[in-house]
């Protein structure tokens, strides 16, 4: 066996906190594999945090236990939980980014972990659930424990109906939920969304400074420097620049809407 | 045997410096496992190092050898030291962290490092002691090797008087040492301090734009927004906004005066 | 075994691109021990990537894998290549890093990346060779797999003459390739290249806002506070200011010229 866990939290990287974190889990299984996915999810961002695990969990083992620990409501009676979704394992609060990462499937194990026996402490401080609950118990998942082990049975968990684009018969309004390091702008408006209705290949797609007017397949279909739309490798809408950073040359930012209206055909 | 080596520099993360570092000690003992705390220690600075290092340390497993590079005095006279606290070891230039990490204690056993046998050539650079002392005598360490053959014994270290806070019958007088990613100010007045007069709990604490009247016990203990002061996870005097950035809300900075006055009860 | 694999990119520390790259390489060699050179390469830098490269392979055991990853040709016909270099190989784009190493030197064997079936899927995007190619090409061959297994022999590379710093019987013509977080500025020269002609010592060094008379051993040559050049710990020359940011105080940039004028001795 060799335990794997990934971890995604919005800790940034001047902090000790991300150690502290690693220190308590290697604690409880030392032959632990850690590997980072990013810890600088936008302090508090959910959604950025539920995009990027997406584009990393596929590429994982199997047994894989991906830990993101992004929590406003640390303090507060959210719940924490783990999950299983299909041969991988997710701990975290329930803050919606479980039913992002879902989209409209069921997990197929969800456990509400109240069971103290697993956590660094008892008593866990008000403000670091990740060193206390979180943490602890994806390393005893990774060693080995069961989910029926390290919290009980729920069927409920927390839904972000306002995270999701809206679409109707007219077209898609959606926002931009992350800007990567080359300035591409991934958005919220999945594939299976796009490729629901033929007409958004050839949509006018308003996002930031610029309108596009078609979908495109590759980088290559625009010249170096012109603006494109294409779904991209996290499956999601991307508006991009080809051999440019499309968020500085288009003035889009995080939080930018995106609204796709169907042409007349 | 699993030997783990935490890593505290102020390299950053955008040169080989640590990854140089990590190569070496990957080739002394090729088992190690190597864990960040963090290398975005701003630069020469002593106390952020020990603070950082004084919040991850207590979290690790007994064994752990904690490296330690952050040495303004490189190429000086400045003594290479290892020394064992407790049940965990420590390795880093003598330039106040080890006693800053102690308070008032004694390490258990502590070494001058002299024996260029473990270190990567016996004439280091005179600029990167990290790769060529520090690594190869943590990673030793890591494998089995004894302080007393790594070095020989010493007593003294170098002390940081005015680190310290200043505290008299009226009141306590430190500074912000470290500004987390959430905009938290730590400071250096220790839990311990605050605890030896009873009048803390309601003296008036003096820090940025702000005059606090009262030592909090959770952030829940003021509307959001508000501002407050707690001992936090650091087990220091903490200044925090609820559920806001302090740092930038209340004009505080790195090295920002806090004093706290007590009443007249 | 304990197969090593380092990386270096332009990815960034804050999207998912480096964990899904690092998910790859783990489900097909779960036991690689992955250490990160640096993700923050300047976007397309392949000059900065060579330079960070060559400062830390040294240090590594032999039978490390370098996985590099710096590709602004990626999508075009650029090659995907594996190279022996001594007793560490190297993975990454044919983009001009693999000459930059090298220097004046050849490789020991050279393939072309032409066999899919060490790929993560036969057709991979246009856009993350990283992940679809070169990761899994590096895991294969830190597991035990031959150069002549995962790609053809070929005899070319690509070279970057304008890479290179001019000398004649006049100086030597250079630039600053590569900023380090203390501010010292790291150029294209080498030291092969400033001991070639014993001039170099006394020399005029023109950089940024000032002109250096000679060429230091050390930082201690100089007071705190004065600017000089040296051969640093890179084994190129570099322009420093002893217990200073050079860059800042000097306006130095990447791209900044070096010129170096011989005197009349």
């Amino acid at each position: 066996m060799r335990p794997l866990v990934t971890l995604t939290t919005d800790f940034g990287l001047q902090d000790a906190y991300v150690a502290a974190m690693k220190g308590v889990m290697l604690s409880i299984e030392p032959t632990l594999r850690l590997v980072d996915i990013t810890h600088l999810v936008a302090p508090q961002d959910v959604m950025e945090a539920a995009f990027l695990l997406s584009q990393a969990v596929p590429h994982f083992p199997a047994g894989t236990v991906h830990l993101s620990v992004v929590d406003p409501g640390v303090g507060t009676a959210r719940r924490p939980l783990a999950a299983r979704l299909g041969d991988q394992l997710f701990v975290g609060p329930d803050n919606g980014v479980l039913a992002l990462l879902l989209e409209d499937e069921d997990p197929d194990a969800l456990v509400v972990l109240d069971q103290p026996t697993y956590w660094r402490i008892p008593t866990p401080s008000a403000t670091f659930h990740g060193r206390d609950i979180f943490g602890p118990v994806a390393a005893h998942l990774a060693s080995g424990r069961r989910l029926d082990e390290v919290g009980t049975p729920t069927d409920t968990y927390q839904q972000l109906h306002w995270a999701l684009p809206l679409a109707d018969d007219e077209g898609i309004q959606g926002w931009v939920v992350h800007i990567d390091r080359y300035g591409n702008c991934i958005t919220n408006i999945p594939r299976t969304l796009l490729e629901r209705d033929p007409r958004s290949r050839q949509a006018k797609y308003y996002v930031g400074a610029v309108i596009l007017d078609r979908l495109s397949h590759t980088y290559a279909d625009v010249p170096s420097g012109e603006p494109l739309a294409l779904i991209g490798s996290s499956h999601h809408l991307e508006v991009s620049v080809n051999e440019g950073h499309a968020a500085t040359l288009l003035s889009i930012h995080k939080g930018s809407p995106v609204n796709l209206v169907y042409g007349d055909d």
